[in-house]
C-alpha cells in the first residue's frame, strides 16, 4: 500500500433490492467503513443504496467514481439473473464484459470440469482489463476497474475478501478517535460542547454528539474525531473538564 | 391517506457522521422501508447517506426532492451543534429558520418553563411553513415540508413517530412478497430461475436470489415480488415446480 499525506475519501455502493425493500438490513457499510478507516486511513464520505437496475448502477458508479478516489460496490456479482453489476460497470466505463482468463481457471478449479455450469461460468465474467479481488471463501472473485472495486454482498465473504483490497489503495492519513459516554442528556450540554466545537475546528477536530437509550438508562456518547493527534487529546481533555464542573457522571 | 394507483416511489436520506463512520450501525433504512412498504405501499428506490455538512445535505435533499415522490430524512435534529438538518432544509428550499410556535409550545410544556434552555429551544427551530410530526417518546417533534419528512436518527424514537406519518402521504399500491428458501447454492438454479423470470417481466414479478449460511447450513432465499397477486402466486407456483423437478428441499 503506498502513503499519500492527505485525507483519502471513498464512497459505498450497495446494490441490491432486498436491502432497500427492508428484506435484508445492511451489514457491510458499517464494516467496510470501519476497515477502510482504521487499516487504510481511507474515510467514506457517501453511501448510495439502489436497486438491481442497469441504467442506475450506470448512473452511479460513475457519478461516485469522478467525485471519490475510491468506490466499492457490494451485491450483484453472483450466479443468478438478478447478479448484473459486472455487466453493468463494464458498460458504465464502456469495455467489453466476457470471460476473465484467471477468473475461469480458479473457478473451474473450485468447481472441477463436470460441475462447471453457466451459472458458475457466470461469474467468471466481468469488465475486460479488470484486476482481481480473491476470495478465500468462495473462490468466486471481486475485481477491480479503474478507481471501482467489487465485493460481493453476502457479508461472510466479504469479510473474508477485504485484506485482498489492500494492494489496489493508497494509505491516506489515518483519523483517530476518542469518545465518552455520559450520564445526561444532549441538551444539558449543548451549549458547552458547541463552544469547545467553535475552539477546535480549525485544528481539524470534530465532535459528535449521540444520544442513546440502554438498559433503561439514557447518555449520550460524546465522539471526537481527528488526523492530529495532539488537538484530539486536547480537545478530549477539554470535554473531560467541562463534565466534571458540571458534575456529570460518566458511564464506565 | 389518500390512496393512488400506481406505485409510489421515495427516498431515504441518513443523515450523519456516525453511520457513514461505521460507528454507528443504521437500523433506520429496513425499518421505514418495510414499514412504508406494508403500510402505504410505498417503496423505497434510493437510499444515501451522508455527513453533516450543510451543502451536502441542501444539494441531496433537493436532489433527492426532485426525483421522487417523497424524501425522508433522518438524524441531525436534535439539539446540539451537530445538528444542522432543520437549518439545512430551510436554505435548501429557500424559506425562514425560525421557531415553530406549536413545537415551542409541546416543548415548554414539556420540559418546563425553567428547564426550557437554548438546546431545547433550538429543537423548537425549523424550516418556516412545516407541518409538525409529533413524537410521543420524547416529544421534539419531526416536520415535514414539500415532499421532505425528517425524522430523528435514534430508531426507538423514530418508531414511535412513524404512525403520525400517514396523514402526510397518499397510499399506492401494495407490492406483495412471497418466499421460498431452498437447500442449494445459487449456480444450480440460476439457469432455471433466468427463465421463469423472463416468463413473468411483463407480469411485473420480479424474482431475487439471496444465498445465505446460517448455522453452518448454505441456502438461497428466492424473493418474489409483485403488486399483482394472482401473477404473483403463479409464478411461486413455478418456482415449487421447478424445485421439486430438481429434487430441491424446501428449508422449513
Amino acid at each position: 500500500m503506498k502513503n499519500a499525506k492527505k485525507k483519502i475519501k471513498a464512497a459505498i455502493l450497495i446494490i441490491g433490492n432486498e436491502v432497500l425493500s427492508g428484506r435484508t438490513q445492511d451489514l457491510n457499510v458499517s464494516f467496510i467503513s470501519n476497515w477502510l478507516n482504521v487499516n487504510c486511513g481511507i474515510s467514506v464520505e457517501e453511501v448510495r443504496i439502489i436497486p438491481d437496475i442497469e441504467k442506475k448502477i450506470i448512473f452511479n458508479a460513475l457519478d461516485l467514481s469522478k467525485k471519490f478516489k475510491y468506490v466499492f460496490t457490494t451485491g450483484g456479482i453472483g450466479p443468478t439473473h438478478d447478479d448484473i453489476t459486472a455487466l453493468s460497470i463494464a458498460k458504465a466505463f464502456k469495455v467489453k464484459y466476457g470471460f476473465n482468463k484467471e477468473a475461469y481457471s480458479i473457478l473451474e478449479k473450485y468447481y472441477g470440469k463436470n460441475n462447471f455450469n453457466d451459472g458458475r461460468k457466470k461469474m467468471a465474467r466481468m469488465p475486460s482489463g479488470s484486476s482481481l479481488i480473491y476470495n478465500p471463501s468462495s473462490a468466486a472473485p471481486g475485481f477491480k476497474i479503474k478507481n471501482v472495486l467489487c465485493l460481493p454482498g453476502v457479508p461472510s465473504i466479504l469479510k473474508s475478501m477485504i485484506g485482498n483490497l489492500k494492494k489496489y489503495l493508497t494509505k491516506g492519513k489515518v483519523v483517530s478517535e476518542k469518545n465518552v459516554s455520559l450520564y445526561t442528556v444532549e441538551s444539558n450540554i449543548a451549549l458547552e460542547l458547541e463552544n469547545i466545537q467553535n475552539r477546535y475546528l480549525k485544528k481539524n477536530v470534530t465532535i459528535g454528539s449521540y444520544p442513546f437509550f440502554r438498559l433503561g438508562k439514557v447518555g449520550v456518547s460524546v465522539v471526537l474525531r481527528s488526523d492530529n493527534n495532539l488537538s484530539l487529546v486536547k480537545c478530549y481533555n477539554d470535554i473531560k473538564k467541562m463534565v466534571s464542573l458540571k458534575k456529570i457522571k460518566i458511564f464506565k
